[in-house]
């Protein structure tokens, strides 16, 4: 009656760096968060694919998260294998090897007054195989 | 104990298009948008029905989502069969042949500084008979 | 196998009506409204209760969804049997007698810009016996 | 077949309480809240932890949800055993001896006009053993 815990990935289908922004910086620049907590007493190995509308998918972007940390990644710093481009609608999928907590904020501050948004990644489980990349958690399935 | 994935659906309550804007277009036109996301390698049909306060359902609206991509609609770029109207609370159900992820998010340009909402969809399932037409993954049931 | 569906509550814990507003009306009259969105053959009969800090609960308020159609409801326009208080922070509880999807927005129209927020409310169980109200769905349970 | 409920963890992955503010207070003092509804006729007993990308976490900070209450809890009002640092990013584990509702709020008035974001936290249980710190409710899981 051991559980062990798959691979988790979870999925953000909302994606925008704005391309310029008003303020200090870094406070006001304008970005894209993913905001990864990780409470159990050893690291998470974390890899990031960013997909696009008319181009093959980015990345994997890969970075830790050490045990009982958090860590907020900016999307716009992201540099290898390459920037993610501004002014560009994306999205992601964030994967780990252990359970994890994503939530993902956008600060826009194009104009002279920011603007937020923020809500959790949609867990789920991604597979190797088939056509089936990604399976939200919970989704309905036939056995056969 | 292979798993076959159900057609799956993804409802969204909130919808409503400003009927103006402030700035420039179409980066601060306000808009309502349903970011998709599909990782798998093949394509997905959408089909998405608009529901309304006072007046049947319009749709379906129809769209493809390549392997590999994310495709961010704007509601108010809807044609056939016929546009949202503004000013109008609305909902929609947002179905597929495969699994996908849609987060919904408004950009209200109405007034001089831009306002955000984002959240995810709502999945669940689409039946086809009775008087139960969604029901939201993980809603409680008996068993008869 | 035929399964009958339970009656459905979804929770939202952040209320708040803000008391000024600024801007035309109704548009931009500080508001929280609960998207409520029922897709099926038969009308809904909805009942939502509202939780304080530091009273006993207001309500139930009562409204109906018919079939296909979705009801966008002000907090704000509730009378009956009692107003919700402005400037106060509350929670509410909405009950169905079908499966529905509920999405909660406040539009904050206190200064000069506005800001919006938006989530789904909480799906879960309304039991109607000893001291576990509310079961959100999902919870991990013992059996005994 | 009864079902006892077993203590429960709600995850917030964003957590930034802005360091200045505009406006009265403390309506418009900058600020994030965890807003717990609880519904049912006994107390909840809840604890919260704080977690930082650079240093071992904070807390843990206790409160009391009365019967048929609801508690919107300021993080920037926790004194005991420490106040969270401004102008920093953490995060939050929410746990409670009974279920219950957690909605995360921010409401930045940084500039001259306000920003909000909201989400529900990640409901998930709390493990006390082993590398596996907490797991989000539906993660897949192996049985060994």
């Amino acid at each position: 009656m051991r559980r062990a815990h798959r691979p988790q990935a979870v999925a953000i289908a909302e994606g925008y760096i704005p391309s310029w922004s008003n303020g200090l910086e870094p406070e006001f620049l304008s970005h894209e968060t993913a905001s990864i907590l990780h409470v159990s007493d050893a690291g998470a190995h974390v890899t990031i694919t960013v997909y696009f509308s008319d181009r093959e998918p980015a990345g994997p972007y890969r970075l830790t998260v050490p045990a009982r940390r958090t860590v907020h990644q900016r999307f716009n710093e992201f540099e290898d294998p390459e920037p993610i481009p501004l002014s560009t609608d994306y999205a992601s999928l964030i994967e780990s090897d252990v359970p994890m907590v994503v939530q993902h904020t956008r600060l826009d501050s194009r104009q002279a007054e920011n603007a937020l948004l923020s809500t959790h990644g949609l867990r789920g489980r991604r597979l190797s195989f088939g056509r089936r990349g990604f399976v939200p958690a919970g989704s309905g399935t036939y056995r056969s």
